[in-house]
């Protein structure tokens, strides 16, 4: 079965500044993963229509489930509904039951900004998922989520159970070995399982071990394999630890 | 005078698993804006030649300077400079000085992994800056830098002297007041000084403020009467500290 995959469009001048760390996308990298989606590609772009709707046309066709993350608040630069409208070629409109809740949210206080949160690229869906108060908006295979932690990391929760396939397995070797000194038995290991994924991951400012070598797969079995096989190339004493 | 733009490549299956969380796009933002460059996309993608390539051809034309982070190691799934390579149409070589300084380092512990550490794309620069052991290697507008926080941190402070333009002046204001509700003057504000940088960050977690307001301006008395301009528009008792 050929991967679900996954891209995410990251939305936001603070992050490009610096101003803000994006916590978002290492959030949902590690989520996908854990239901089985494959996060094919990451990209920060500014918040500018232009910018967004062009990461949306490249994006859309290339993954089967697209996120955006931020851009989606009631200020002057939130430009996600508009951007992903203008790269699916469609208008902006406000959605009635959108505005008619905030509406009744903010009764007197309503304002332009306010109702701006009401606005959906046309044709868009609302997701009622979990225990959120406010729908996702999904439009063609575009999930649009808001950048503030709290709300995206909600958000994509309540998502997972419609998105998941079948999770990885896997294992962990810790070596205090350098990676120049394995790189060799990794390769071997590799060209013994080609479908293993395999990653080695050095660690400088840790002394409890050098580098941390990661295998996966969808298959136990497989896993368990590459796994053992991996263990007799290493050198005796090399391994410190295995999860 | 135009700004100084940049764009950054990560590579890194680790990335998109959620394996490892990239600090690496973070440091280089606060840095960049730090010296007067904009960086202007953000781009991770995983450890394949094509997909490396492919980012590399997008972002050369389009940013003054390119940065790539990750991938430079000397195991089966580091591609960066053969990546690099066929983003610009080069080969891959081993370059001389490179090799010989791994040969003396290693001496009987040389291998094919360490030695594939030489490999540069053909005509590409090596950058002896700051108190660095091991170049950087700049090929066209492109420095490829290492994944390793450690390293790719001095690397970058390494090369800021020769990146440096004019720097951003920065005001915040931290409001008691929602967004929706400060939107308006947000707005207001940005109209009567279009050269702006305004940001607004609801923050939901942190009881001490409602939302941080960033302006920022390379002008400092620009951004002084914009700044009392916001101030003048924001309601009385909203503003609960300024910087």
């Amino acid at each position: 079965m050929r991967d679900r995959t996954a891209g995410l469009i990251v939305v936001g001048n603070e992050i490009l500044s610096g101003k803000i760390a994006d916590t978002n996308s290492a959030f949902l990298a590690r989520e996908l993963h854990g239901i089985g989606v494959a996060l094919r590609r990451i990209v920060v772009v500014p918040d500018e229509l232009d910018e967004i709707a062009e990461a949306v046309r490249t994006f859309r066709p290339l993954y089967d489930v697209v996120f955006t993350s931020g851009g989606v608040g009631p200020t002057h630069d939130d430009m996600t509904i508009a951007g992903v409208a203008r790269g699916l070629g469609r208008a902006v409109v406000r959605h009635p039951e959108i505005e008619q809740r905030l509406r009744e949210f903010f009764r007197d206080r309503i304002n332009e900004a306010r109702l701006k949160m009401s606005e959906i690229p046309e044709g868009a869906e609302l997701i009622f998922e979990g225990e959120l108060s406010f729908p996702t908006l999904k439009v063609e295979n575009i999930y649009i989520l808001p950048g503030i932690p709290e709300l995206f990391q909600a958000k994509v929760r309540a998502l997972e159970p419609r998105l998941a396939v079948d999770p990885y397995f896997m294992r962990v070797v810790y070596t205090n070995e350098a990676e120049s000194a394995i790189a060799e038995m990794l390769r071997q290991t590799l060209a013994a399982y080609p479908e293993l994924l395999l990653g080695s991951y050095p660690k400088l400012a840790d002394p409890s071990y050098r580098v941390r070598i990661t295998l996966e797969s969808k298959d136990k079995e497989y896993l368990e394999r590459a796994f053992r096989h991996l263990l007799a190339l290493l050198p005796p004493g090399a391994v410190l630890r295995t999860e």
